[in-house]
């Protein structure tokens, strides 16, 4: 099994039970998440060693924050405890055509509020076979840039592969587009492995997608990504159809400079929690790739697992590889006595 | 945004938790709801200014019903507080081929018992643009139906437009379907906008439901109500089948006097809660007819309020102007962030 | 309405809530159940005079087993109270491509460890029209074993017909495959109705399922049965198809010596629950064979019950036979007022 | 163990939980109870043969109602189903010094709507031991006062002993006291075991409570009882001072024709729910009286009962002999391993 | 009834339920609140007309928190819509020696970021005759101490009353104590009715609390007052002793210039909730002044409406004017039926 | 901070929510739990590095567990997975006289079953400070036996301190008296730090109790713990007197072979889960013995740190060192803000 580290920053995600309006009833439900921890609980669960980077306010919420990822063997020594607040995310779930709607309160966080230099990375990454990185670190503040581009700069220099989830979200960028191609090409730059979605590839290529064929707009997208990242040996990305809130299908892509594979469209009706889904993808393709499966198999696990993660409750994908694998190799659904 | 004064029963709303059969496990979910006080609440939450009149005993339970009434911005200083119990209804919350099933608790209520002439209609619609109304008080007490007629005749004299839900439910006229009838069409012959479904129109006019080309029915009876009831403009209606307690699709249909229009079939699966969505077709329609909207607008509003209700736990529909129209205008379904 | 002695093994069932993962969160839902109980449980509920016959620990766990048994309205005084421990499982209730997961912990039971002559079957079973038996009970131990045998015997001498449920569960029967098939072969040879599935059939006579064409199978291993069960009238089937966790299709089929009936296959979609959706067919086939009805309206009424099941939290079905009836006359799903 | 008949009312009770007010949160917690099927369940958990005696409607209200008796071992084949609405309560628990809060929607029920003629005394008393009647009944209806005396008379002529619980709650006479005198002396007069407290013998002999020394109040109050009621063999009654909503103390004094006994006064603190505790009384006393215990015992017993009462939620006391007696035998409190 | 402006910051309060560590598990009960809003809800209550005054962001968060302050009856009209963040607290609730223990993520809120000009108070004050404002809210931000001081010099000139609640909390003003002492000095010279603990009158003054005889420091205290703030009529305070986390004993005093008054020490044994305990107080004396009351009614009725604050879940007082009167005449804790 | 290894059995706990008797209402509360494990807990939460020594099932339930493990950053690397089921206990939390229930359901568990052999104490005890074992394990098996005494022999020789927890339980070793005590015996004569109660002393040395003067008691008996065992440095105990289910009160004493120290009399009114009392008394002795502190401090540490354990609920001690001090410095009780 490999050694990941992780770095992003975590929310607490506070979300309205049983599909009621935000604040409908007077109970909320807590997780402890965000894109980059998702990966690497999905990648913990799967038998790896997995160490979250961070930072977290020394208070009763970060404590409880490091006990969810201790509770997932995700090692926590590496995150900083400092600044005054986590970041929150307040998530009312949807149903049907009504869509799961986040009100983001993550300003002024610990995260955000930290310089760049803070962490050691030369300490931190050695050992360490793969270093995960995503957009959405881009978007939060100076110092979160800078630190993500140091510790992509000490893990190529330290043979640490690198994979990063281009993870474009628009509404973080707004009024600062450029700046944002701008730093998300320049870690792309580094990467090995890269997610990019429709909108990813829109921004940084201007490619749009191609709803007929997805196949061909996500071809065009890996080629714009291998001729622009000298580093970068796989490229992975989702086709989701949005049929509406509890209905979506999923198709996987893969390429590598000389391969691709897709995978079959996968019916996901009935959705329990959808959100981590592209996170699991992440640490499931990143899981097959680092024990050197074979383009098939790694986005067809890689969409199974973000399959399950649709069914679990909260961001985090709590499932095994040997799970992943009996839902790949069975007709799955019945019931396991 | 309009003046609305809806008058009619409340009711406290028992039901089971989770799919479960009435009373399976010991703990019930409490909403105060009923059919006008869903509408209103559906025209509060769009920003009109709304006075509920109703009857409600005047102690602890009463109390508790004026506070949800006021959560919603709801005025109450119209309810009368009197009598001695306030109508319940049980319900337990179907699922696939099983049905939801209500027990109504609702005789001997404060409403159902108070005189006819408890209300001063010339101070309550002082001011108002609209008075709603629906056939269910009709069918629970004369004292009821006085006022109701008493309400209608201050309105038209005032020159406060009137809403009419028809809204007949058989099993509340056993026996004295006659009356019903004779009742209903009184009502009607002061209205403004009436809502008649397949067994109002039945039950009105003899006309039944084409199950193959709703919209022959419906124009058809909407010729019926234009030629009885001389102050009506519009008339609304939907066509539900239901596939399962889970699944129904809904369309629309309005028509004026010289218009008509209706929508496309709307999907609604992995419904949450349907008890109200009649109530919020009801609601959405008023709203947009108040300000002036023309046809489509109105009918495809009004079918996509009641769809966005079958997606919220409750008879309310706890839904924006805002939400409503992104949801005509997207695709819909996918994560707001 | 019939007088109906079930015996078999109860277990306490501790389930996750929520479609949640085992011990996400850190509470249980409990039910006690069992398939014998399951099945007479709906035999009470459609008002047959019911027996429970199993064993219990004489402790807390037990008496609140007991109680269970009393609120059905299922008669406990026959049940052994000895032993230490009563059998428990745990239930992960599945979704979409998740499947429902059981991890047992029923080994040294109360009943697995009673030895097979501790039940006074000529007491028991005086007066009774039915007795039940199924093929999990043999799979759990020679006293098990012995006990059913001779249930079976002092029923056959008593003139007390036999329901017995071959229930082949291969997970039971791990490399005594054998000694599985000559007791379920023993026990069916006194038997007057059989429920036999798939497995049962390829187990005991070597015939598979013929997915294209289900009919054809079933009946050819009808003709097995009659041939080696010199008592039997009536054998029932049904044909699952697992869609996903949430959606399967059932199909119910019925044969006697000179006749057979089939159902339409039913959609059930959105399903609650659906562990005890064949101990619920059984127990809807029984009571309408019981009460003598022909042919097709037993299994019509057979599978309309066990869809009920799914719609229901828990292993019981607890729904009455004039619900069922609606269910198979109307076309289902609407509000009942 | 004694065959014991309760006749009375039984509510649905919807309660606040966790100490909050009256519909703070939108759930409440379910039972259904009633003064003496409180008394019946005592009765039944120590395993005397319990049938209880009422009226419910037939529909899924009164359905569960039954399902709880049957859980708690009481018979319910005596009970009428007829009539339109089950009584409620509605309790908002107290705490420290907010009192709990009852507000009765108990008029209009199926009980106090039925005729006095309607249930076969001769019949439903047949082989009973005894017969458990209360004043709560008499203040109903007078339907319920006719079945009561009627239910007396038939008690007395078949020999079945009466147990009769003054019961006198103010507010169920208002404006009616004198009616209420007469008729719960008329009952009394049947009556072997009497239950009466403070309010009862203030009401019915005008003595009023000694607060420093309510021995010698009871002892008088007991003397009257013996005087005016001819059948009678045992008067018990209870002193509870009311510290706080949590914090009681409770003492118990019974008085045969030649003796006296009474009780240490026991300390309630930190009470879960004290409703129900005057039943539990009754229940403890009429359990040990059956058995022929001494007046000492019978009046230790039935405080212990009522203390244990005071410890579980809702209101009926799911105890068995066993614990009471392990609770007056030990210094209590400890674990139990 | 009064009409009283409340203008301060809300927050919400996040706590862990059933004394559970904070985070103890995933569920969070939710609560809109505030030092003044809990002031607000109490006058509202008690039927005050009462119009809050706070900034809050326009999103989903800020949207909940004005349906509380309606369920409540209060006005929102004067609410300010603008910026980033509500503020949030985390509560632990305390139990025995483990105290309750707040985690603050107040800072960036909308309220603190808000400059000190964006109210126009001589149009929110008109008609008002009261104001109540808090110490709290002086040391949020500078923007919310010019508000203060503007809204009361406002007030003083429109003849509108001021209430003010010094509310210290060491915490709030670590490393600006000086700060704190002048601006708490200049809000309080304007105000009619001031309520100060210990802590503020050493803070202010330099007198230490007698526990011994707190009627002396609290004299000594309430001379300050009076000699430094020429507009104060009325100096109100309360001594708590704090046994544990769930018992406490609580006293009460009153001055005028010519007169005190002073309450026994209650008991408050298992208490349920005690935040907010000291609001209720504030809003119990200030209704009882407004309404004229004597100095002893004053004084006994805020500590009753304080005592009962804490038997209810969450900071706000939801109590009406008779429920506290009947607690202060009553032995109290008695069932209510 | 020390490195500390605990070896015992763990538990699956299954509890009754909200004081409810067992099995009232259909939901059980989950814990993971073990005498040992708790101790360990509390040494973890402290900041000592712990890790526990078990046997788990390789399925579900054991992986479960482990997560909690985790969760409170306890090792799990040297738990022996194998075995068919882990020991379950089903708890009655008591109330008032009510007390406390424990349905043990471990018999056949993993760990009781395993063989003493399993171990490789030489590897896992390398560069641990102390070990810890109890008297519950020796009375689970003789291979858990096996396993301790070697346990304590490797640790001796290794230098490894030993603290034992005698911890004996009457129902444990009911008709093998002899057994039991030999074994204590044996196991107590390597350790260095042993906690002794009333029943150890008294089963282990014919000494009882002295009720009015606990101290000379507790000196006498730990003479003879200092004349039997020749290593041992510290003996503690604790004096618990219950008042009712929920009022304790507690003191602590601890003797070294020249020196003597004991607590105060804690009251432990309202107590929210006494259960794990002892083993976080036991943590906390250890945590302060293994970092030097004086005998004064250590008793009081520890007794505070079994105080705040009655204050949360679960078996576990999630409190910090810093907040057990800032209890033994403060008056205790009031609000942390």
């Amino acid at each position: 099994m490999a050694r990941i580290v992780c770095f992003g920053e975590m929310l607490l995600r506070l979300s309205s039970p049983a599909r009621e309006r935000l604040f409908q009833s007077d109970k909320l439900d807590t997780n402890f998440v965000g894109a980059e921890a998702n990966v690497g609980v999905t990648l913990s669960r799967m038998g790896n060693d997995v160490s979250m980077v961070t930072v977290l306010p020394d208070n009763a919420i970060g404590d409880a924050c490091c006990d969810t990822l201790h509770k997932h063997a995700v090692e926590t020594k590496n995150i900083v405890r400092q600044g005054e607040r986590m970041a929150i995310y307040f998530l009312e779930t949807g149903a049907m055509i009504r869509p799961s709607a986040i009100t983001y309160d993550r300003k002024y966080s610990a995260f955000s509020q930290a310089k760049g230099d803070i962490f050691n990375w030369n300490e931190i990454l050695k050992g360490a076979d793969w270093l995960h990185l995503s957009g959405i670190t881009l978007a939060v503040s100076e110092g979160a840039q800078k630190a993500s581009l140091a510790a992509a700069q000490a893990a190529r220099k330290l043979g640490v592969k690198i994979s990063f989830d281009c993870n474009y979200r628009p509404s973080l960028w707004t009024g600062r587009e450029a700046e944002g191609i701008k730093i998300i090409k320049d870690v792309a730059a580094h990467a090995d492995l890269i997610f990019g979605g429709d909108k990813d590839v829109q921004l940084l290529f201007g490619i749009s997608r191609n709803a007929e064929n997805p196949t061909v707009s996500f071809q065009a997208a890996a080629q714009e990504f291998f001729k622009h990242c000298k580093h970068v040996s796989h490229i992975c990305s989702t086709n989701r159809t949005v049929i509406s809130a509890d209905s979506n299908t999923l198709a996987g892509f893969i390429a590598s400079r000389d391969g691709f594979a897709q995978t079959k469209s996968w019916d996901l009706f009935n959705i329990v929690d959808r959100i981590g889904g592209g996170d699991a993808f992440a640490g499931g393709a990143l899981h097959k790739l680092a024990s050197g499966a074979p383009l098939q198999d790694i986005i067809d696990f890689a969409v199974a697992t973000s399959a399950v993660k649709h069914t679990i409750p909260g961001d985090f994908n709590i499932t095994t590889e040997a799970e992943v694998s009996a839902m790949l190799s069975s007709s799955g659904g019945d019931v396991k006595r």
